[in-house]
């Protein structure tokens, strides 16, 4: 079956080449566009980054793109002299498949950090990577499985755009439950469209809806060394780059894809019972207004009492205190899934029994602060911490 | 039994009066000079503060302190008008009973956010504390334990420091093992000594002396809203106030005693296995060490392969790098527990068994960065983080 969103003219694999243990776990995914492409990609903001950040950030933006091969199972960070050789060889084996410039080769790596690459297993994959790619929905669902580390599931998102040179299509996928912060994480996502755009408009496009996705979430703040966020805009669907509205209608959908695909990692943070939406309002800036959420949703005392479907509001008073963002108390109020709870600095009467209650039968626990120091706000995402969470990244590597 | 190190001039006591649930447990503490006392405090940077810290702001510094009032199982915090005037109280019951001004008494509290006290309670509460008072060790713990919440057990130290006037003493009690973070958390923290000193340099000395202490240990990064250290200076051991050498020497004896105070703190933390101990060096200025030494410590993946005896270095590496700190990679030395580990940006080859085995082995596992920027250092303390952090932290109030 044809997905409806499926872009034109990509294809799409994803199978087991022995990196993780399990054999029933895809670890090698290939995207491959059967025309050059337009690729953008937002990279990691840490000093400590993976070889293949380095080698992607020299390839992109440009225009002659053709594949995103991606391993699980091993970062190749931390990796020196003999990680990079290791990643563009990764990308020489896709290309002399494909009988490309290696150049025209994004590469992706997700995993243990600091080990090397078994590059016969990798050289192997490309092989069979190249000769089981096709252009249905269960293709691009192997290449999405196959990107996975700790994710309980894969993670897609797409969307038609209309335009007035016809309907573009966005297919989207991504990877990320742990090691996710603010600032991108142990988050790889690919996005394929069929859509005509410059390298300049790709670049600027991805840039601003990853900056309101992706950049909005968190698990536990911690930024990873791999985070990569790849677009490929191969061009199929129409002749023309897109360009006025029909450009502003694909970035506005670019960005809502983004934010659906982003959601989706925190909602599967690793061991995680809620995802948890935060929204500051009435701060005099958007990067306050962050600075408050991120702060509140960085704070394993809030996460630990949402856990515990306890309206403990005063961890999360105290957490938008210590934001170092200066605010009014006497302006400030704080509403837990929608009944306010504390204003101006004096606690409410509320049900905290019915609070509690609301807080266990749903998966998404809402909170907001209103401030009156302005009108700018700010919204992320994160995900709970329980004891899945401690035993699974305490039993991680040995 | 007379402790060598308990001052001159100073009476404790610590009863039960039913703030906490369990009789067993103490929960109104008194320290008392019998003497008017140069006082000094220092305070969270927390905006939203409870009543007792903006009540102990403005008596701090000062000359004519008599007494320190804390009650545990209730922080006293974003309780409004209701709360500064129930923080008032506490001190006017106290001076009430000793016959001295209320403005003489210090007030803390730590316990539970956002509900009010028991003002019956507590009135009936300075009438046993202050016929309890006593100048023993017995009496000096009873006022230590009564300020604990979550805490294993007392956290005490003390000391003697010889001066040209003769011996003066140091005795100390710290209460804090959740919602601790590097500015600070909900730590109290009192300090009596029966050297003369001016306010002035009471004042600069405790505050020079909490930077180096309290302000470098960490539990989960959450500043607490009730964070209160307060000294106590009866000057009962000697004439002038202390200047010169005997100043130094006293500063120096203070700030030692305050860092063994401090580091019980993170060690006794909500269900902690492990005491980590984080050193950067080389690094162009203290703060950018210490920003880099708290960004590993706040990390949950690094305290959580901790917990697991797992020597998973990468995430120690990757913390650094996303400190917000520039440092060339190509400098850049990882050790754990003595093993260098990481250099350069190339992995070092060494026996992960044997690592595993000597983190399992310590209750502290050391974590030393080397930079080639500069020369400055840093040092913090921080815990591990565990499954029972999590129990207890999600099943605390309702």
């Amino acid at each position: 079956m044809q997905e409806f969103w499926l872009p034109q003219g990509f294809r799409w694999s994803g199978h087991h080449c022995g990196l993780k243990s399990d054999p029933e776990k895809p670890d090698y995914s290939l995207i491959v566009s059967d025309r050059e492409a337009v690729v953008a990609g937002v990279y990691t903001q840490n000093l400590v980054c993976a070889a293949p950040v380095v080698l992607c950030r020299e390839r992109t933006p440009g225009k002659r793109a053709r594949a995103i091969v991606t391993n699980s199972g091993n970062a190749n960070a931390c990796t020196g002299s003999r990680g990079m050789n290791d990643a563009k060889q990764m990308a020489e084996d896709v290309a002399s498949q494909l009988s490309i410039d290696a150049s025209q080769v994004l590469v992706m790596s997700t995993g243990i950090i600091g080990e090397f690459l078994p590059m016969g297993k990798l050289t192997a994959a490309s092989l069979r990577g190249v000769e089981t790619l096709a252009s249905d929905i269960a293709a691009f669902d192997d290449a999405a499985n196959a990107i996975l580390t700790t994710d309980k599931g894969p993670k897609t998102a797409g969307c038609i755009v209309n335009t007035s040179q016809g309907d573009v299509r966005i297919a989207t996928m991504a990877k990320g439950a742990g090691m996710i912060g603010p600032n991108m994480a142990t988050m790889l996502a690919a996005i394929t469209t069929d859509a005509h755009l410059t390298p300049e408009d790709a670049q600027a496009i991805l840039k601003e809806a990853v900056d309101k996705s992706f950049n909005c979430i968190s698990v536990e703040g911690h930024t990873s060394t791999n985070d990569t966020v790849i677009l490929l805009a191969n061009g199929a669907a129409n002749e023309a780059p897109l360009s006025g509205e029909d450009l502003v209608r694909f970035a506005a959908e670019i960005e809502n894809t983004l934010i659906k695909l982003a959601k989706q990692i925190p909602d599967d943070g690793e061991g995680a019972t809620h995802l948890i939406d935060i929204v500051v309002k009435g701060a005099s800036s958007v990067p306050d207004a962050k600075q408050i959420a991120e702060t509140i949703g960085s704070s394993n005392l809030v996460k630990t009492c949402i856990t515990g479907n306890d309206p403990n509001w005063g961890r999360i008073a105290s957490a938008a205190g210590y934001a170092g963002v200066p605010f009014d108390i006497a302006g400030f109020k704080l509403w837990l899934n929608g009944v306010l709870i504390f204003d101006g600095g004096e606690p409410c009467e509320f049900d905290a029994a019915a609070v509690s209650i609301s807080m266990a039968e749903s998966r998404c626990v809402y909170i907001e602060v209103g401030l009156q120091e302005g009108t700018e706000e700010a919204r992320i995402w994160t995900s709970d911490l329980t004891t899945d969470y401690v035993v699974f990244n305490s039993d991680y590597h040995t």
